[in-house]
């Protein structure tokens, strides 16, 4: 169980529409991971061996816009562990409804010093889930 | 057939792994789209009727990290009009290589006035592509 | 006595040089701001009277660089109330070493539903300080 | 004489107000300078010396909104060498009406490999002029 974060929306997070714009969302998103899955990331085992992630697919729905002065929750949760792969599910909620205003699926590989792709063993897994 | 455009990358466009942020190319992407279908969406015939579109979801590809004073070419595409909504493909490439670095499938929906979605007529069809 | 707020330095803050962007500062100084007088410029006085804010300078100093995974903290005060203008100070601290990042006087007016400046009364001032 | 750069303003560029956001003149203002003095940043000489610059402080006025479907026009010239530090003038026009936007001076020192000071010399200063 990771931990969630939560993002007030300001006037600057907005568009021409009024609306949180669509580039914004993912830095959210990426703002949750680091929260979720920083410790992991900056960890000694990853460091030790060269480790880092690269994200190589976003796949997100825009449900409901979120305006100014709302509150969202992001909750971020491992939805499939591949062999070179990991997908990250991540939900946008408006905190006084609880309804999504956004979700999406973020793929990452995880790459060595040299930019290979590193198999995800079961001790990689156990780390992020 | 759609208008191209082109972009060089700056360092403000990087983040801490010295490649374009991902929430950066959905930035790329409006850009492009603005250009590809800005006179439809800015039409008498949109305006008189009230309509606008949003993005309903965006499938988004890293392929290769693109670099400071890189140029890219963003060619937006009709891929598929349903009856309540289109998808655009964009495809960016590095100019120099001709590889793409990202690539992505956005989904929109054209809603009227009151928010409700709009039918894809012949006429609206003719209009994008 | 104005809330201070703290931010966690990320990669999608950074830029080329692996600092945060001169940029995304501002934003920063806008979040603060936000949490410093949101209250003020969402209180009932403001709305009735049709009164919002704009800034109309900034003047930020970029002193030492702030990277990955620092902590800064943005602390805002009033430095001057003119006849038409109010200039907050923010000063935005590593937290580690208590040193500046960078500083910043920005300057904003109110202006009523039709644009044009407000007078900063007393009332007026007693609210932000 | 430098160049000119002219860009349209997109939806994204704005925020809650309709405006185009303070931060985001920061990056117009980068840009500008990118291409204005790309040249002389990118030439062998500061390779081979090392040279690099850093922005240490924007003073920037917010003088009429900007807005969506507009094009801005930067302008960037400089306006004072210093021993240590050179202010570039950057000027962005409404291109429809000629007036001022935003206007700002953007004051930048040169620093070596090791982050020290390098004075402006009359070679550097004719590079830049």
């Amino acid at each position: 169980m990771k931990k969630n974060i939560e993002i007030k929306i300001r006037g600057y997070h907005l568009d021409f529409y009024g609306h949180v714009n669509n580039a914004r969302y993912l830095e959210f998103l990426e703002e949750a991971r680091w929260e979720a899955y920083g410790t992991v990331i900056n960890s000694d085992f990853f460091k030790k061996n060269g480790i880092s992630f690269i994200v190589v697919n976003i796949n997100i729905n825009y449900r409901i816009p979120a305006t100014i002065d709302q509150n969202i929750i992001i909750e971020s949760s491992i939805k499939k562990v591949g062999n070179k792969s990991i997908t990250v599910y991540q939900n946008i909620i408006l905190k006084e409804t609880g309804k999504t205003t956004a979700d999406a699926d973020v793929t990452c590989v995880l790459i060595d010093k040299a930019g290979k792709p590193v198999a995800i063993t079961e001790e990689l897994k156990d780390m992020f889930c």
